[in-house]
């Protein structure tokens, strides 16, 4: 992708997160996103097919990255392993845009319908993980269960991350969050 | 309650899973269910809300269940030790109705809808479990590691359940789940 495309998604990326949040989600035209950012209404349908595609469009490509990431690692990595490293990957990827992805956290905080959509998306993402699990010869419960503890990291990184400018790495959130799962699991009876 | 009114609801909700389950969900009306259950459409209206509330009616009951168990779960018990028991205990109980909780599974998983609404209420249950942590004084980040964790091993034991008439108990399945997952997320670099 040429480096002015990448800047023109990026305006509108910025641009569609600060209208969000200043004015509310459903108040917001897809208009006033590609005039914010500069550019005309037709590029904004370039990148995006619609104004929730803002918010989600990435979805597609960061469950087929963390999929290929599970899928790929090297045989002798325990499930566990496999799963955390591939989301440190794709989360260090996404908060790498910074702030309209800070945003973005705020903007679907604030619609129960928002919510609902991510949860929707973060459910098909474990389900996509523990099938690539699966695939490593897994066992399918096992699979699920792991899928799911690796989700629990990473949505308890994301959110640690998304809550302050200064948090730390992901790689570092996520780590932290999988010793504290593990210290919550595995202690028993003390 | 008396007896006779249970056996209304008992048999409204058997009879409207399996009209749902050979009909699909869509297509089955209100009076239909009461029709099969040997009622007046009046007495289901006594009952439910409306039909979705027979797939989802439980919910709130359910969820004040599990709260009050892990609030009054004693003291010295492990945070997951508290969950994973109130869960079970409530399971227990959910899954001594039989058959028409088994179909109920089916019927959710016919329609996407439905799965989106079923995953929103265990959404919404993992965050009360989260909170009741918390007011036991349970640090937040580990409370909502710990809450995600116990519904884990639940939807897992669910699942099994609900998959075949001859499965174990209840308490047997979700401390087996338990122990799964302790076991896939213990494990380091053996």
């Amino acid at each position: 992708m040429p480096r002015w495309d990448a800047d023109a998604e990026g305006r509108l990326l910025k641009a569609a997160m600060e209208l969000f949040v200043d004015r509310g989600y459903d108040q917001v035209t897809v208009a006033e996103i590609a005039e914010r950012a500069g550019l005309k209404k037709r590029s904004f349908f370039r990148y995006f097919a619609d104004k929730r595609e803002v918010l989600f469009g990435g979805a597609a490509a960061f469950e087929q990255t963390v999929v290929t990431g599970v899928l790929q690692a090297p045989e002798a990595i325990q499930p566990l392993d496999a799963v955390v490293t591939s989301l440190a990957a794709a989360g260090a990827e996404l908060t790498s845009w910074g702030e309209p992805v800070r945003l973005r956290q705020q903007v679907i905080a604030s619609s129960p319908e928002l919510r609902e959509r991510e949860l929707i998306k973060l459910a098909s993402l474990t389900a996509q993980v523990a099938d690539a699990l699966t695939r490593r010869g897994v066992e399918e419960l096992t699979a699920s269960l792991t899928a799911q503890a690796g989700m629990a990291a990473f949505t308890t990184a994301f959110e640690l991350w998304a809550k302050s400018a200064d948090a730390p790495n992901f790689h570092e959130l996520i780590h932290d969050s999988l010793t504290r799962l593990r210290a919550a699991i595995g202690r028993r009876d003390e």
